[in-house]
């Protein structure tokens, strides 16, 4: 099959129809002109803007996003912009719950459609906002009249990186926002142009559309914010995620088929299976399993990293050698580390310093000198003193779990853990969160790219 | 006790009384002439020197070695030196045996002492001479006239090193020659001198008794001979000797005892101790166990020290965490590496290059792609490709039997194991080795500075 008639059948898949697009257009004069009748009944003055992949027009078919933003001006008080903001969305969207990103804003649904209404200021420029969400009113104009032309293009390459895995630029995933997708778009002029770009990527990666940067980036792709020169719209993109729009770039076109964006969705594993992978693979996975902490992924996810890097990190410090983790989380959260080392000898070296350095060498000499239990001290072939001593945990389950709570966690993970853990060892144990995690785990045993 | 007194009572052992001077005296006085008749009955002239220790007045109490050096002039060709040599030799000892240093020689027994008769070029500098036996009269030169009123201190200092197990600048210990030793007596002015300087050496610590070196020498401990500006006395001196004499100058300065003059000879372990002492340290023993080379220690040790670090880096690299290692030789040689690892996982991760070079990164990726037993190609957090492919051996055992001979091992080692060798894994394995060597065994489970 040739890549234009993959993309062909693509585009029929994530191009919207004119019927949905009249849907879209009139939920959005509806919103927009409740909105504006609330803003009406302020004492300020205040802009009301449709922002985000609807406003530009690059939504996929069957998305059901509105962002409606309120600009205020920018001398009003952060506490009459939080309070104006919410009236403004209660009125909109009288049955929606209110939300906090960087201020309060209202979230609800409105004839099928899931609609934000959030307060922003309106600032001049973009490097004078006050918070994050004030840049996307600027990011709104700078498509405006670039984008149109590609907007298709963008879907392509939305439902590209979403099926690989690499699309959203929340914590969990660490991947390409839409904005920064259609960047890349823009930039090489269509999905086409910008595959084959990707595919000869060497990370890192500098793009600079308006070739106005002002400084550097230690990120695998940077792609300077055209509205802000000291940003990296790409700064959240992990190099995994980079790496992954590389290989299948390659993938794509050297051999064309539509499955490539259609999302990775194996059978769930069942405990049979997760305990046959282990028997075969031949290593001892250890997890700690808790109540997932009660916040939104963006915190959640961050804090599962650390944790899972923490613990890692003290399995291989012991010697365990880690071959692989994962942290997947639902009503329970795991972290997992699938260990080399089952058991480790009852004694560990613990090398001193050069015999040559005489107050540290004497000082480690005599701390061990006297203790019965310590093989040594001996000086070794390059001169300085080493002992052999009792080892306190033999297994990873033991050392994790005598080191858990020493391990930087992130505190609502620490507090989770505080209130409770499972610690899985072996397959036999691992299996029994194949209930809750088949899939992920079917993900962890057979991984693609 | 004071150190004074300590030292007093191994003056008492070390130093030679007036009979044992007297006899050794005579020896060497008959030696000597017949020596000297020898080179009568030769058409080139020669000189008879005795050398070494016995020249020198600081061997200690108990030692019977007479090492004579006939001296030819330096225009005398090899082959006539050799045939010349040798004839002195047997006149000299008619009962010794042909041995072989640069030159052949003639080593034999005399009334009780072990006598070298040994040739030599009486070159004119010690800078040009033609095989390294040319030096030793230099040396002799050199401490004539200054050694004599050290010299009951160049005893203690011997003693001393020979008991902590660093005297002697064979291959096999690496450590302080007897000329390397009277230098140090004769810089330091005395034993106890040199005890006080050591204890605060801090390696690499350089002396040059006649203030002439012309170069710089990357060794822990460096002596500028001083009748050779280029050679460093103390070259074959190991780190773990120079660091050795420091831990113990400190040990006799703190704490004075004669047991510190004592070599340390533990009682030899017998196979359940070996087994008890595995058993406690819950680690996994290998050893290659061979019919040692019958070459000189000065061949045989080099090249066992060779082959254990290629056997412990193989165990390394594995995954088998070597923790301590060890060579033994008497009539079997025995390469002994303890491993902190007992078995690996069915599978080993294999890091493979970044996705975005593209070459390399293709070529990785489509090895292994089809793979059935490979897990992966997946891509890791810094954006590079992994596999887990099947690991040939799990046991460290298996995989030193599969390696051994792709280790470079020394031309002797090697043939001596392609005549076969045992392979000995775990306590009850290795308790085998106890009956030849016990004594190895208890030094290595309870090890010393």
């Amino acid at each position: 099959m040739s890549l234009e008639s993959v993309l062909e059948a693509v585009r029929d898949r994530v191009v919207p129809d004119g019927s949905e697009v009249a849907e879209l257009e009139a939920v959005v004069a509806d919103l927009t002109e409740r909105a504006e009748a609330a803003v009406d009944e302020l004492p300020v003055d205040a802009d009301v803007r449709l922002v985000g992949s609807t406003a530009r027009g690059t939504w996929i078919s069957g998305e059901r996003d509105v962002d409606l933003f309120v600009c205020f001006p920018p001398d009003l008080p952060r506490e009459d912009l939080r309070s104006h903001g919410l009236a403004v969305g209660w009125t909109v969207l009288p049955d929606g719950r209110e939300e906090f990103a960087e201020h309060p804003y209202v979230k609800g649904t409105y004839r099928g459609f899931d609609v934000d209404c959030v307060p922003c200021y309106a600032v001049e420029d973009a490097t004078e906002i006050r918070s994050a969400v004030d840049r996307t009113p600027f990011h709104n104009a700078y498509l405006e009249g670039r984008i149109d032309p590609l907007a298709d293009d963008v879907r392509l390459a939305k439902a590209f990186l979403t099926a690989v895995g690499a699309y959203g630029s929340n914590l969990r995933t660490r991947g390409f926002s839409g904005f920064l997708t259609e960047l890349l778009v823009l930039e090489y002029g269509g999905f086409r142009e910008l595959l084959e770009a990707a595919a000869d990527w060497q990370p890192p990666v500098v793009l600079d559309p308006e070739d106005h940067g002002v400084r550097t980036f230690d990120d695998p792709l940077v792609v300077v914010d055209p509205t802000d020169p000291e940003r990296n719209v790409a700064a959240v993109c992990s190099a995994r995620n980079v790496a992954r729009l590389v290989h299948y770039a390659r993938e794509l076109r050297a051999d064309p088929r539509e499955e490539l964006f259609d999302p990775h969705d194996p059978p769930p594993l069942d405990g049979g299976d997760v305990r046959a992978q282990v028997e075969r693979r031949g290593t001892t996975p250890v997890a700690v399993r808790f109540a997932a902490p009660d916040v939104v992924d963006d915190q959640l996810y961050p804090q599962l990293d650390k944790s899972l890097a923490g613990v890692e990190g003290t399995l291989e410090r012991a010697g365990f050698d880690p071959l692989r983790s994962a942290r997947f989380a639902r009503e329970t959260a795991v972290l997992l580390v699938e260990c080399g080392v089952a058991e480790r000898p009852a004694v560990e070296r613990h090398r001193g310093p050069p015999v040559g350095v005489r107050e540290h060498a004497e000082g480690f000499h005599d701390a061990y000198v006297d203790d019965p239990d310590v093989t040594g001290p001996y000086i070794d072939e390059v001169g300085r003193y080493v002992v052999e001593r009792p080892r306190n945990e033999r297994t990873p389950g033991g050392h994790l779990e005598a080191t858990l709570f020493d391990i930087s966690l992130g505190p609502h993970v620490e507090s989770a853990l505080e209130d409770g853990y499972e610690l899985l060892v072996g397959g036999e144990e691992l299996a029994t969160l194949a209930e809750e995690f088949g899939v992920e785990l079917a993900r962890y045993f057979d991984p693609r790219p």
